[in-house]
């Protein structure tokens, strides 16, 4: 099961020395999940051959243009190359309204359906499903309603060790109630417990998306142990007052509510435009939480 | 006086091949002047050197994506840069609507103002004059409302020959009337006619954006003789149907109009994203204008 994010932007509300605003893509089992959609993402998407085809849900943090002015592009790339099945859209309500506007004025009928899903700043929630997993909302501190974006997996089904299907004569009827934790019956009547016919799933992997935020440590139960944190830090913290002024986080911070939240890895993303040279953020972030990784466009991570 | 063209994007609608969608940024004598703003121009502007801080006008062609979709992102990005001085926004009210829908949502206050001039497809019409030249719509013929740009140098001051300013001790007082065709009366009563005294100056130049359209001579009159044609050429002449369905022209098209209008040169652009390779445009339009050339990216064209 694939779940990996391939980061697309990095770089904070300007973009600069090559790097493009905030986006990544998130496979998961080769469905895709767009979260953010900074300008240039399509071209992004196009250098880092990101399979468009199966990218059905974007996500929209906040209503800031380096989040989502790559937006309207995809969209209308999407109707240039005949898409026909829909496309959902998580964000605030805003962002429908600007997208709306603008199709209206250049009288574009879409061949294919985009489906608004409103995000609400009040408190986290589900608010997408599927078998594999679920999205949560991540209620973070910036200076308009903003969201991050929890993607944890479902605990899977348990795993029938193949040498029991054998000594049992399993039935394949019976297999998806074992894995379900079922005990099973044999023709003889005797019963065998399912711990000794299964051994347990690999554990649920997560991921946690949280850009733009001041420091807060209001979502840290929310996202205790993930495996993956991606947590903007826009500022060193020699530039703390003006991460404060902005709504931004510095190194420190960012390293702090990985090392609370107690997660496996930290990836720090939309750089100040001021940085060139990205080593003094990611130094600054080891010193408090050494598994940290910067967000360089292109690189894949694996969840 | 610099007058010259640099092109930022030259793809049509879909980004392909690390082609851009249309921009293109005109440098008059230092004045800077952005026609239309596809996805990417700003970090086009940055790739390619140019100052974005000599740039007080915009005109926006039509509200198709590909030709103001980086519009929000300059905006923003004069914002944070400090941008105190207007910005002047030539386009139809569509773009403006976006434009303020989005600052609302963002809840923006910007540094600097935002004056939208409001462009009509009705007739051509001189919109913008400064010292040194003016800017006339053209009318095109796409799918909604479209207009081309015509810039114009004024015919300057006369020249005056250098050796008569000593040979008749003209004093400086007198130098502009004689620059705007004036005689001379000397000390002595004399008078020196201006056509002693002066050369012509060099003749005005003119160049002309024509995108999208699809072929049509109704305004050949209009850009009779100007230096420079950009003419978009989305389609070679296999695919004349896809372009007369969408709007758009093929090379043999784009270099009939410069033909039959006498231009000195023509740039073609637009091209579709189904060509990767644009040797097979260039060749259909020497055909029949030799004096064509493609719109390649950061490529600088004096005027």
């Amino acid at each position: 099961m694939h779940f990996e994010v391939t980061i697309l932007g990095s770089n904070g509300a300007i973009p600069a020395h090559n790097r493009y605003p905030t986006s990544q893509f998130l496979n998961y089992n080769g469905q895709g999940f767009l979260l953010d959609c900074g300008e240039g993402t399509q071209l992004q998407m196009s250098k880092y051959n990101i399979k468009r085809g199966k990218l059905d849900h974007i996500f929209i943090s906040h209503i800031h243009g380096d989040h989502f002015f790559g937006l309207m592009g995809i969209l209308t790339s999407f109707n240039l190359n005949y898409r026909e099945h829909p496309l959902h859209i998580h964000a605030y309500p805003g962002v429908e309204e600007i997208v709306r506007t603008y199709f209206k004025h250049a009288q574009t009928i879409l061949r294919y359906e985009i489906i608004f899903h409103q995000v609400t700043a009040d408190e986290p929630r589900v608010i997408y499903e599927n078998d594999g997993l679920t999205v949560e909302t991540i209620i973070l501190k910036h200076r308009i309603p903003t969201t991050g974006f929890l993607f944890r997996e479902k605990v899977g089904p348990r795993k029938i060790l193949p040498a029991k299907l054998d000594q049992y004569q399993i039935p394949v009827h019976e297999i998806s109630a074992i894995k379900m934790g079922g005990d099973f019956t044999t023709e003889g009547g005797s019963v065998i417990p399912n711990i000794e016919l299964t051994h347990d799933p690999a554990p649920p992997r997560s991921y946690a998306f949280c850009t733009d935020t001041a420091y807060t440590e209001s979502f840290i139960e929310q996202i205790r142990g993930v495996n993956v944190l991606y947590h903007e830090a826009t500022f060193v913290h020699e530039h703390r007052a003006r991460a404060a002024e902005t709504g931004h986080s510095t190194t420190r911070e960012a390293a702090t509510i990985a090392l609370k939240a107690n997660v496996d890895k930290l990836i720090i993303g939309h750089f100040s435009a001021r940085y060139e040279d990205l080593s003094q953020l990611l130094s600054e972030c080891k010193d408090i939480f050494p598994n940290t990784e910067l967000a360089i466009e292109g690189h894949l991570f694996s969840i």
